[in-house]
């Protein structure tokens, strides 16, 4: 059986999280864990709650450790139960493994030091703030750790690692079965596409307060 | 304030409705509601259970109906109080809308009669059976009506909607916040670029049988 555990913690992204268990409780012999603090309904940004499956005490090693992103990263840099369960998750694990934000809780916990990785575009510059180099692509690998761009780049990352667990033939079934074979109606799912204006417009509405806060939780504490 | 519901029931394949949700969750001016037949977790295909934050009997009117679909819909099919809940919800509603194979639970309630409209690709030809033309394409609109194809196709999905009711910019908006510039790693998303020898397994391992349930729960009660 291949443990594939998820952390979960409030104002996580809910996307994040549910793309990648949606391929990867396809994966062949995969078990899904889904570990918060409590077995308690953990608050997602999107108006409804998820319940765990297990607690950090009570959670198995995982051979799969994801983290997801979220406005409550900022939060959750500085819960030290959380950032050492994902630590002591990730010195046991296969593949250690982020979405979006969640870089930086793996990058909390250590897990980044001197590795390329990605996060949301909005957030990619902080990834120097936990000794990590920002790699261009969707989907970054360096050795065992894997990172994902923002929410959606999670569907693509766990179609990756099911073609490293279990063979592209496999990664493919699961992708006919899903039926991704996404066709957006617009071209503006990154800050090329979408250009500097709206780009620049997100930002200021958005992110460079969201960036702020996080570059300021990343620094607290250290 | 847009009212943006979901309905779910147990066994709901998640994608197709978190996607969306976490699209419409950033509609401007949007809530997302969740409902179900009880606020107990509905337990959904992924190994972990999700929390109602509505019952069908408290939900008001939405502006936004989606039903998603999921191997549990064959099941679903013959639940009056859930089939009641969708018609007497879409009778009031702007959008009535539909993921996968959430597209027979809306033809079940008597809305697909006459439209065209898509679902999961393995069950697309039994959208007759509920009065509806198969159209090609990953989203379908018929009116007010508008259907999607399998999982994923539910984030096009909901962009497109978003465009519908609040402009291209905010769509794009939304599509840039969610960095979806999807890179599938393989190109198997659907039967034509799977080809013929991968998509007859996927059949005969999952979706032969589990289209008959479908059409004998579709026959069923009529």
């Amino acid at each position: 059986m291949t443990k594939v555990l998820f952390v979960l913690f409030p104002g996580v992204t809910q996307l994040d999280f549910t793309g990648p268990a949606q391929v990867l409780s396809r994966l062949h012999g995969a078990s899904t864990f889904v570990a918060a603090k409590t077995l308690d309904p953990v608050a997602t940004d999107s108006g409804f709650a998820i319940l765990p499956n297990v607690t950090f005490a009570d959670a198995e090693q995982a051979d799969i450790l994801c983290v997801p992103g979220g406005h409550g990263v900022a939060e959750a840099l500085g819960d030290a139960e959380t950032i050492e369960f994902i630590a002591s998750q990730a010195s046991g694990a296969k593949w250690v493994t982020s979405v979006c934000t969640g870089a930086f809780l793996l990058g909390r916990a250590g897990l980044l030091e001197g590795k390329r990785a990605t996060t949301h575009w909005a957030y990619a510059h902080l990834l120097p703030l936990v000794g990590a180099t920002h790699a261009a692509g969707r989907v970054v690998e360096d050795g065992h750790t894997i990172t994902a761009g923002g929410v959606t780049a999670g569907i693509d990352f766990a179609l990756t690692l099911v073609a490293r667990e279990a063979g592209q033939d496999h990664a493919e079934a699961v992708q006919l079965s899903l039926e991704y074979d996404p066709a957006p109606p617009f071209a503006a799912g990154n800050p090329a596409s979408a250009g500097p204006a709206r780009t620049d417009m997100l930002k200021q509405r958005v992110y460079d307060a969201a960036a702020a806060r996080m570059a300021a939780a990343l620094s607290a504490g250290q």
